[in-house]
């Protein structure tokens, strides 16, 4: 798709409101486009106040502003990834990416309402983001178009990078923050900070050079542990310290707990994006990763070898899926349905102790499900266990070990 | 195997010198057993001096006492770890795990020198290292046959636990150093320590409660951080902040390095043994931490999107196989014959920050198979990445995401 | 447990009437065990006269007898497994193993309203259903016992295999129908017949060795093909040839449509039991095999590559969980909650050939939830695709691949 | 890449001979392209006289034409397959796939020599092939390019189709033999015919509807079992009926032999094309399936449950690396090795039946690494198994069993 193509026409623009935003909407509307920008409310930490977002884009040529309140579905989202661990190696909790399934979902919803049927947005040509906002338009509304600038040759030519966009803009008065000397570029919402670019595509520097948004770097987080206790019920969050939170309080509060001791701040990965292409980031996720990691404390309780070993798998579907665009296909929904099971399982109360940057195990009560037996695990002769009974079990193993060592295949 | 079919042989215990192993010697010589402790020398970081294990080998009634250099050969092993970067869940190296194959195998080479085929060890009934004791023995030399105490009820009903074995040892006194009221056991080799049972057994108890062996925890870790270069030739570790080490060498350093700055120490799990029983370790591996990830970071340079996702199978595949007792069979062969070719892969220069507990990424350089281009990260519209081809890219990913639409397969 | 535990007591006992049950209830009744019968109705194809077990039985010493109509639950769970693909290589559609669990549910149902708790059974000691009796028995009913003769050296050391039992049974004269000349076993319930022991043992017996209970070899089967059309609806068959069919009466009806052009009809298979053991089976399941072909020939239009990938994976999971006894536990139910997804889209008439052993492909039509189209699948230049849009894909594709190449990953 | 770009340029054209062939020769010629047309030599089945080819090519307007033998290459290749068992569901053994490394391959080589840095092939700009022949020119010769008139508009809006290409073709008096009603089109080489499009994209249309080039549909196969000796060392085939062949002889007397039995004939599948559209292929590979099954067979013996399992995972990997393009990239590399291993042990003698297009198992002989042993496969109570270990087994698998029963985990 064109511009030309637009040409008279009103489209949805997915507005974050900084430099791609204003320049997008400036470019378009001086093409004859009328863009109603689209700005999703993600709680997004970096924003002091989202309702000015209105006020730059209507600046900047906006036939009309739409702010889309989406925490809740956000919040029930990041649950979902949490219910399934679904992070990349280095543990990116796939912040941005799950997040913009949301904000198209939300879009998509109010261009239904407003019978527009063109989605355009501002992510480049060579990331992951595109893919997520296509599938997800493709498959929600098979019969809207996706509009990006960023594949058009007609705003890439105009358009080389950041530079030429920061040019544009002062030339146009438009009322954008960005300079051309932002060291790297961050993308917010209230799960994580994904920040890339710039700097940071150096692999001389280091994941320390990012100034956090979620909290603090290990650094400078207090040198004294702070415990906290965190309540969850078949699968959910429902307490912390004590006080009984809705799913996006806990988020909110897990961020600022975590956040000020560091944890989950500065995690450096350079991922294999879907296009083939490895990209380096460095992420914040406090909240995801402090809630994360309690999940799993308590799921390492309930889910026994084999069900954990296919929760891994599926994990990393979920995870995949994710990244890769395809939240909304039969696979996502396969693999979540399976995974709800394991959710079930997960009550019980978990504290950790957060320190520097790291979490350590406290203890965990009050888990109804849990497989975990202080007395079946003790070596001392107690239990229920028969530890002559074991006498048999090895004797069986070791048929087939002999067998396979007879059959010349064990040693080199 | 009973007591009783022992009677005037000889055979070799795997002995580590502690209570069981004291125990044991007197018990079965009691019985007429004759027996030739066999002690492997894995640069155990909890004993002082090895060689006063021999006098109180013999001391407690063994025909003879052989020390076993397998230094070498765990370093080997545990490099296997690193590459197939086999850890369980909360980051558990295996470090126990690999260590028994490593003494299995250098007392079955002893026990053939000696004409000896039954060997014994202090495992207990409900563990994971006797069955891998027991499938080492069957694969490597399935004639031998395995003896272990803790399943054969003479001794079980003799001895039901540590207190029975102290009181036995005390009134032969026997030259043991345990005491009743040790917190929990240890065991040690040059890859980690596996902290397990006594207090450590209810869930209420931090995973601070340990005394650490290997190092400090992070909160006696100096505040400041400190940084380590470490450079990988063909997936093995060669040098270290510019000195070139042997492969053993190359871990004992790592130990030092990490175990000062806390990284590695007082991982918590709870995992499914084998047997199916749930049970708790804090464990300790700073070096294989501090090299697995920096070996890691490489990785994430080298491998596509295929090759990392075939990695994390066989990863988890050579992690299980360790954990079950399996090394030597023909899957274990398998899998490493595919990670070597990765491995190949693996050279170039990693520097991390050890810092309170935590590694984060510095910097990587001269990484001749790296797939990272920091042209083609670039958002910006250059390199050889054509950002227009993208249109075309997603134009085909669209028509089967809308297929599926279509089909009614992607709304609930 | 041994025999002399159960003195006096009541048991169960799962008996098929064969050679098995009649010497298991006499010796236990001669050890003053009270012996109830329970036959599981599974519509053996085997069975003339289902009713006839009970006089049986009563001759050989039982105390009373049950007969147990498991036929719906059977066809219920034998549905799960056609959903699931659930069958090993050599295409073993597990029907012994999954009809254990019916068997075992259906028992102690009735030992709960007759307050038995000790379930006994006949399988050997070195097989895979004493697995599956086991731990469905102390998942379903954790209180209860087990009683396995053929892992009691009591029982073992008096009855060393099928001659001594014959010789048993006739010096008793039990009501036996075995001979010592059978030159196999054989399991039989109407999801399919296994085979194997005796003149099966040996490699150099071919599959056809066996006498089909369920239809015909290939060779004896018409040379004429025979068209079966069956239509899906949400995952379940509900008609066959235009008749509208209860999912017992279907799976009845594959039986005899498939049976008689000897399709599904002495599969061969040398597997690893659970044990660890390789055994030999020959199988027949004919419904099975019809059904579970028509089904996966709609999945093949419904399923996209994501959702296939994760469905083959699931279907080895369910498969492995039926064979190795493991059903009822966790991982069983995440998995078939995920493939319920992938049942809720299969819907469609499936038109196959049989003919002379081999199913072949006529038609599929009325398929909701297909992703085929025509259109799409077109090498001409129709459609919503368009071929240029490929320069696009690749060109993304190629920029990953030549990296690779730089990096010196790709040649040897 | 479009044709303007190659104005006056010397091009490398993978040809077949065909209409494509003709059609694409012809108008590049027209327009100021040389085009050196090269045919690997694969022992097409459907090629009487593959030197013909060259007069043909050259009528058309190539400046050069050159056969380049790859049989040998291909005979490898396809051996590969077999030994990784790498099929899609359907038992689509990937034969048209894997034909296309190998013709890339030998093309690139033959470009070298002559200096010729741009390929170009006739597969559409929806399929698979494309994607195969792209990226394996860009990981053989990464500074090549890729020239696809499927994907240039050019020629897309010159030629609509199969019917205009003809039209062409007789307007240039071209040699083409294709004529407008060729039901379906076929892609040939010794290891398989790929038949697609036409006629065959109705779902209505049965699989038996292709007209077979390997040998016969099973209805018209002899009415008797004819049966096969192969034996295999270190996983190649070296011997069929008694007859010591190369692998190339192997695969040409399996293609044969099972083609007369209508073996491998007449395979229907819907499958996931890599680009995400389903297609319908209807495939022909008689030898793969014979040697294929025959080595399965084998597998079957040697392979013990862990190392089966890690085989089909790499299986699968490998089937999708062929099936997707990439050959040769890290992960297929690393799975190779993985299976190499497994290939070592496959030696021994299978002796097969066929009969009107099923294989049935006859015997197998001479397995030296076989794990199958008909002593410990027996029922009886014979061999090295004891039966009463069982109960140690199974007692502590019950304790798992109940533990997760009384977690409230088990029933529904």
């Amino acid at each position: 798709m064109r511009v030309q193509d637009l040409k008279g026409k009103t489209i949805a623009l997915a507005a974050s409101g900084g430099l791609d935003s204003c320049t997008v909407t400036r470019w378009l509307s001086d093409h004859d486009v009328k863009v109603v920008c689209c700005t999703a409310d993600l709680a997004q930490p970096d924003e002091k106040d989202i309702t000015t977002i209105k006020k730059r884009m209507l600046a900047c040529g906006a036939v009309d502003f739409v702010l889309l309140d989406a925490r809740k579905e956000l919040a029930e989202a990041g649950l979902k990834v949490i219910q399934s661990q679904a992070w990349y190696e280095g543990r990116y909790w796939n912040t941005t990416g799950i997040a913009r399934y949301v904000t198209a979902n939300a879009i998509i919803e109010e261009m239904r309402r407003r019978n527009i049927s063109v989605l355009s947005h501002g992510a480049t040509g060579r990331g992951n983001d595109q893919v997520r906002f296509q599938l997800a338009t493709n498959m929600l509304a098979p019969d809207f178009s996706v509009y990006a600038p960023w594949r058009d040759e007609a705003f890439i030519s105009r358009f080389g990078g950041r530079s030429q966009m920061i040019e544009f803009c002062e030339a146009h008065k438009l009322p954008i923050s960005a300079t051309k000397d932002a060291p790297y570029s961050t993308d917010a919402n209230m799960l994580g900070l994904t920040h890339e670019a710039g700097k940071l595509e150096s692999l001389e520097t280091p994941a320390t050079f990012i100034k956090p948004g979620m909290g603090v770097h290990a650094a400078q987080a207090p040198d004294k542990a702070e415990r906290v206790d965190i309540r969850f019920e078949k699968g959910v969050p429902i307490e912390i310290n004590g006080e009984r939170l809705s799913l996006l309080d806990a988020i909110l509060a897990a961020n600022t707990l975590a956040g000020r001791n560091g944890v989950g701040i500065g995690i450096h990965l350079v991922e294999n994006r879907f296009v083939g292409i490895k990209s380096r980031g460095v992420y914040e996720s406090p909240g995801m990763e402090l809630l994360g990691t309690a999940y799993n404390s308590l799921l390492e309780l309930v889910l026994d070898r084999r069900a954990r070993e296919l929760f891994d798998t599926l994990s990393r579907v979920v995870s995949k899926q994710i990244y890769q665009g395809y939240w909304y296909d039969t696979a996502t929904q396969m693999a979540l349905r399976a995974i709800d099971r394991s959710a079930e399982l997960v009550s019980g109360t978990v504290s950790l102790a957060m320190y520097k940057g790291a979490l350590s195990f406290v203890s965990a009560t009050d888990v109804p499900h849990s497989l975990y037996s202080e007395e079946n695990a003790s070596m001392e002769a107690i239990g229920t266990y028969n530890h002559a009974d074991s006498e048999g079990f090895l004797a069986i193993l070791g048929v087939s070990a002999r067998v396979l060592s007879r059959a010349g295949q064990t040693m080199k």
